[in-house]
């Protein structure tokens, strides 16, 4: 069996995939109790050893592992919804533990992308975008049928784009990123600023808390998710101009909002978008989404593909 | 020989080129001049047989075509810059003069990297980006050693990205596009608000006149280039979140404006960088910018490279 493992800004899944890409059995962890590396991957490390023994004691033909900021080598330089201490070799950790089990390292969107072409709604397309929508804002870009890389791995960090030059605090040390706008985070400020701006009590502390008050239909909330998609609808139609995908896919907690999201922001893609594009870009709910935990670790676990 | 052929929104650039890289021989059409396709065409075709004729008679192995929004079958929907009718396909007019001879045909931009990668500054580089600046503003990618082609070939018109919602009218028929405020008409529209902003005569009715005012110390129309450049080094450095390149060429008639643009440019890209990119991605002059027409030429004659 492959394990895939997924760091996230909240969560770290880990999972025991079988060869019909089934997802046997899997561990959460919140990342966010780990101050270093080196404790999160010893937890991770017997999670594997405990999964692979209450399952027949079965041999792991391969480890994946997504995480923010990581290179093809493991390194995590800086990442900004990380609380660990950086730079860090998340690959000489796991060898302490895996010595003789082939590893492979990705940024977590880029496996999300992966998984989403593997065992997603994009299988048989060459070209389309996977944005990844929780914590932060993660990209993956399928063009031609392989995922863009970049520079040491550094590809698709469009979460970082400036959007409005001087405006909310990122964790990344910059001002205005997309993310801040658009991400759980972001969602939370603009339903804040909202209640603020008409006097009305807040009644959400944490991203989670928005999503439950717009399925009761709360007024502001709906407001909140209806500015979220104007933003993200643009930001969208601007990324369209760069790798003209046919599809793009959202995914995560925040994707899970589904047409609260959903409907303001592909109004908004549909206006913005330059003539060329128009009509022929398909925003769509990540075929995985109903199982966000199992995509992600799916998606970690095929990184051996892609090598 | 092979020859190339570059349209772009001013100029139509015909030339034939020798198996050594060596522009033979050129010549040079007003795009504008022309309403119809099907005339600049038989102008291109007759161009083209004049060349091969008074250079010895030659073979033409191939022609390629670079041109702003055609698609690889030779066909262009609609383009923000050019006057034609559009749909309109260039294959079909140039077969009638060329039957027998394969025929190549891709964005100008696209060309002019093809052109770089194996003329010019990005010999062996496999992640790099460029920027053509004249008319408008085009954008080849160069990603693990292919161009991004996108769906139907409509990959990289980030001259097109929304900057400011709302801002100036674009030829494409939306407002606050990219190119309307660093491509040539928008560094002559900067210059003209500034004036008015400051009392000022207006010194400049096209952007050649802004050119030549800055060489002239023009306090102005330096100011101009100056805001310019920070426009031009948040784009370039939202773009690096994309695909990551090592290097970014700019390339075309404002790009000749060389430390105006350049300095300003530089120091806006490296002050909005995210953490991962700073002092990592080089922002160059084009290596053959200092013959735009050759480059552009070279561009086009090497698009049989990349089928």
């Amino acid at each position: 069996m492959r394990c895939g493992v997924d760091i996230g800004g909240t969560n770290t899944l880990i999972g025991l995939v079988d060869e019909n890409g089934k997802v046997v059995d899997h561990d959460c962890l919140k990342t966010s109790k780990y101050e270093s590396a080196q404790d999160l991957v010893v937890t991770i490390a017997y999670s594997i050893l405990r999964m692979a023994k209450v399952n027949g004691h079965v041999p792991i033909q391969s480890i994946g592992l997504g995480c923010p900021n990581i290179n093809p080598e493991g390194r995590v330089e800086k990442a900004a919804n990380l609380k660990f201490r950086c730079p860090v070799s998340l690959k000489d950790e796991l060898l302490r533990y895996f010595p003789e089990t082939p590893l492979f390292f990705d940024n977590d969107a880029r496996a999300a992308t992966l998984g989403e072409a593997v065992y997603g709604s994009a299988k048989g397309l060459t070209d389309f975008m996977m944005i990844t929508l929780g914590t932060g804002l993660g990209c993956g870009i399928m063009s031609q049928g392989k995922i863009l890389q970049g520079t040491n791995g550094m590809a698709g960090e469009v979460g970082h784009s400036i959007l409005v030059p001087g405006g909310r605090p990122c964790g990344c040390g910059r001002q205005g990123c997309l993310e801040q706008y658009v991400a759980a985070g972001g969602i939370l400020r603009t339903y804040t600023e909202l209640c603020k701006k008409k006097n009305e009590t807040i009644r959400a502390s944490e991203y989670r808390d928005v999503a439950d008050l717009a399925r009761q239909q709360d007024e502001t909330a709906l407001q909140a998710y209806a500015e979220t998609g104007k933003i993200l609808g643009l930001a969208l139609a601007n990324l369209v101009c760069f790798s003209a995908p046919s599809h793009i896919f959202l995914f995560g907690g925040v994707a899970q909002a589904k047409e609260f999201l959903l409907d303001p922001t592909r109004k908004a893609f549909e206006e913005n978008l330059l003539f060329c594009y128009k009509g022929k870009v398909r925003i769509e709910l990540s075929g995985l989404s109903d199982s966000a935990k199992n995509a992600a670790i799916l998606g970690a676990a095929a990184l051996y593909r892609q090598a």
